[in-house]
């Protein structure tokens, strides 16, 4: 039974883990911390947990933590690069779900985040946690930094064509729209469901904290620097994030259908639909799963990739959850196996 | 394993049905019959089913299903009382998801229903499947009867104090709140999205189907017939019921939290709030239990229960199931451990 | 042209106040107050605005609002009281949509709203501004208190009974629920769309403080204190106001239908539906309207009304509208002709 | 006063027409027809217009209808090109709100909409109602084509880069959101509440009818042929339409700011926002707005445009008066000057 704790249990990402966990065979949570509810029932909080998990919130202090095999950090951004360093040295492994350790220049983390890096010496061991791309690296790892929700569904959304170098690198648009549960549970007038319900717009165009990683992402799989136009927009719904992904095919292209069935053949995780089809967000509600599919509009030379994730699963906790099944040796959907909630 | 087939599979009771038994250990899903859409695989029309469930829709027919070890009904009403009796001949135990033997009153459902009953000889022996006022007669029973959404509700929320004796049972109201959910995956304009969302409305406040249900079982915990004015309304979200309900205390009354806390302390699935509670819909969405909060208002002698369930589990399917664990010996609990889905 | 001034522009009465009022062929806003907001142009806080409003937030000046015939407060509790005497020292005439004047009884308003009354000398000259009990006094106050969003709705629906005293009124039931937008434009937790969205709950049920200013209502109405349980729920949604009313006739009760159409048969606002219609909250999105309809469910004792209108427009905004064309002896539909947004 | 005459007043376009056109002071809705609803009071169907307009559903006869001055279709596509004829014949003007005289190539319309067309000897007569590109020929036209919801916001947020020549016009892309509305008011299970909400999803990548729509507008533009990538998507709420638009620009391209300030600063409903800006389509709901921002995100070479507007009015029936305003010399926003209901 591994034991676990939770950094930060009071936000969406912290409930959905213990969604998640709680009903995880082989791991039990055995802390969780929240500086402001500390000493608050963890089912007092979320009416949800009554009668399945008995823990307080409790102080987040490193010593308590280190009786823990695993920490997981659903915080805001620049705590776990704080207290990561002291917990390794205990020997306790990490995944952080927050932005701290997901970029490998530092200088591009510190302009982006607006703060200086407190552990930048683990930039470089910290493993990028999408484990379509990386996973013996995670299952060996003591530091994961989970990937974000927009980075996953974009990411998965085009690395096979960047992988088989079918499109051209430099002219990506990556249209994203997220429920608003990606906004996180903490009081705020534009998230309140009487500014942002029944109403739908674009956001942070000028730049968003997510280009960076998925160019990051995407460089990797196509081997060199790519062109990215990343354009996220907030619905009016609470769960689900939609990629929709335009490229430029070059000339003499393979048969996309094939090339993206044959690319996650074996991925648990990654739904490749039958060609024509439209993935809804609700097919992965609650769930882990990516779906995609391929389009190229009357046949001409514009590629159109749709990709759907939840945003709080694949997109956040559960992915964590997948991380942490590869980095204990445990089959890498235990835990994982619910079906998503429809309608 | 239990070998189930599943009458009229494309509706939302029929998808909620698979969600659940899909994950079940102990139960197989081996037939599901749509008139409509014989051939199709049910993933196709459910893509949140993708990869766990190879099943086609066929044909209704009795040969087929008779191999099976219990059959659900999930299918407007009128269609299980034609097709019961040969596959309780068969063998076969029956769950009618539907309301074509919850009234023991054949003039009563014929009035109500505006059909001929095809098989009132079995009325008697059904047995109407509230686990928590006949779970002994569930266990034993060949067809079970699965209660409606609003009776279920109503039902939790009021059967402790009729039972007790300590209201009114006059002057009982129920107020009662649907989500869409409830009227089915059927083509029609008012549950259209822009009809019926961001908008509110009571319906059929003259007289509602389930108000005779409601009443016999109000009258089955009082011992003798009640008074009620039962009203629904249409909510603009999805799952979830929701019943306000309103009863006038009659001298010298216990302590309604200690009677409701005791009434059910024993029970897996309703869950006694604390004192003050306000129970939200969201904390049981997807999840078999039911909520009860108790309410004396200023101390007077009107009494207010709040009880909510999720319409689709606790109000069909995961009752569904929950009977079936008790039909065949296994841990009531079984394959219903999900924790709601929040947010 | 009447020159308005408007204390707390920022919230939703204030911009639903801004939305009519610029539109009012008889009124003009020379004034608008924030204390946070001091400098911005109004049309950049609300785009809806733009090309309608040239006006900034100013600092809440009683010089500056001297100026004014007519000042709004559409601020939180507690503020109205500590301006209006000196504006009424100065000629100007002030309607209160918050609750400083609503209540006549200053012991109760001290406790229901926790603060001592600044200005309680005031309450016997405040006028309780709905037309439909009060129309001759408005027109000739000085201090109007726009009544609440759930009074309006409920006291509409029930003082035809309670005047013609054919109710039982000791033993009323008000069921109302309301959309978020009721809960304000300010940062919380409980109304993000994450939280509410998609969920429904009862809140307050130990008591609320539109209680005592219905129970007011209720009996001016009745000629005698009455008894009623009120239980308020928060809808998923952003507009509109649903009051679902309980009450026991009394032997040989009139007509209801001809009863409420005689009531409101002059009344420009109140639309009394056919016998059998369920209105629904829609129907008047954006207006002044509050549609009503009576039933009897099986013919019993119990009466159920239902009730809607706009929390903001007919629950604030447009009733405060309504009251200033009483005041300054305007056609008392003027600025008001607007038909509801369907769908 | 203009004597209208509606065909098709039962769907969500007819219901749009009918509110704006009963407070319009220049004009009268004489006549309404419905070939299902015949007999029916249109205030019975929409209970938004009780009082306000006493009509009765016809059967739609062209004798009855010659006696207006202007006819509107709010019709299935299909239908106004059997009637027109004979309207025009009579001396009526014609405005259609679907699709049947968009088009000016027989060839394409037939192929995207497969019918035989009925009446191609109007195709090149018929006027594309746009008035920001056809203001004059509007004005005189006997046979106005209403653009689709999509092409509008697409067409008015790409011009003036296309006018300007700044952008290849052969990699154009429009990823288009559109609320429910759009749809239509018809029975059908995609568009349920319990299918559609919470949920997101793009629709008819392989080609939607509004494509070849949008291509000819931005040729006529653009003074040649463009490539265009258009997907659209379904929004979980009613009302509004957003488009995003991706284009590549060319070297030393202009201030695109100014560009589009000077474009549309004589137009009374296209608001150009200030630079930065992110416009949300609750901004113009109910309003004949369109609203833009443009941006280049980091300075690349990729311009993003954001159009929004309101799918049911400027998107139909709020663009169908203003050509009606044009047609008949009225000013242009008569009738017109509500302002946006927020929240």
């Amino acid at each position: 039974m591994i034991r676990i704790g939770i950094v930060g249990g009071t936000g969406y990402t912290g409930v959905e883990l213990l969604r998640l966990l709680v009903s995880h065979p082989d791991a039990e949570v055995v802390a969780i911390t929240s500086r402001g509810e500390a000493g608050t029932a963890v089912s007092d909080m979320f009416p949800s947990l009554r009668g399945r998990l008995a823990l307080r919130f409790t102080e987040p202090e490193v010593e308590r933590l280190s009786a823990c095999d695993l920490v997981f950090f659903a915080t805001p951004n620049g705590t776990a690069m704080n207290m990561a360093p002291a917990l390794l040295q205990a020997g306790v492994r990490v995944i952080d779900l927050a932005a701290d350790y997901r970029l490998q220049d530092r200088a591009e983390w510190e302009q982006w985040y607006g703060m200086t890096h407190a552990s930048p010496e683990l930039l470089g061991e910290a493993v990028y946690g999408l484990p379509e791309i990386a996973r013996a690296r995670i299952a060996k790892a003591r530091l994961v930094a989970n990937p974000g929700c927009y980075p996953t569904a974009v990411l998965l959304g085009l690395i096979p064509l960047l992988e088989a170098g079918v499109v051209d690198a430099d002219g990506l648009v990556a249209d994203a729209k997220s429920g608003v549960s990606g906004a996180g549970r903490k009081a705020s007038v534009p998230t309140l469901m009487a500014e942002c319900g029944e109403s739908f717009k674009a956001y942070s165009v000028p730049g968003h904290r997510h280009l960076p990683e998925i160019r990051q992402g995407l460089a990797w799989a196509a081997g060199r620097p790519v062109g990215l136009t990343f354009v996220p927009h907030l619905l009016p719904m609470i769960r689900g994030i939609h990629a929709t992904l335009y490229s430029r095919l070059k000339a003499g292209a393979a048969d996309l259908q094939v090339l993206y069935e044959e690319r996650y053949r074996a991925e648990p995780f990654v739904d490749v639909m039958p060609a024509g089809s439209h993935p809804d967000t609700r097919s992965v509600r609650g769930v882990n799963h990516c779906r995609i599919a391929v389009h190229r509009p009357q046949g001409g030379e514009t590629v159109v990739v749709l990709s759907v994730i939840d945003n709080l699963t694949k997109g956040a906790a559960g992915q964590a959850v997948q991380n942490m099944n590869l980095m204990f040796g445990l089959p890498e959907a235990r835990g994982l196996e619910g079906v998503a909630l429809l309608p």
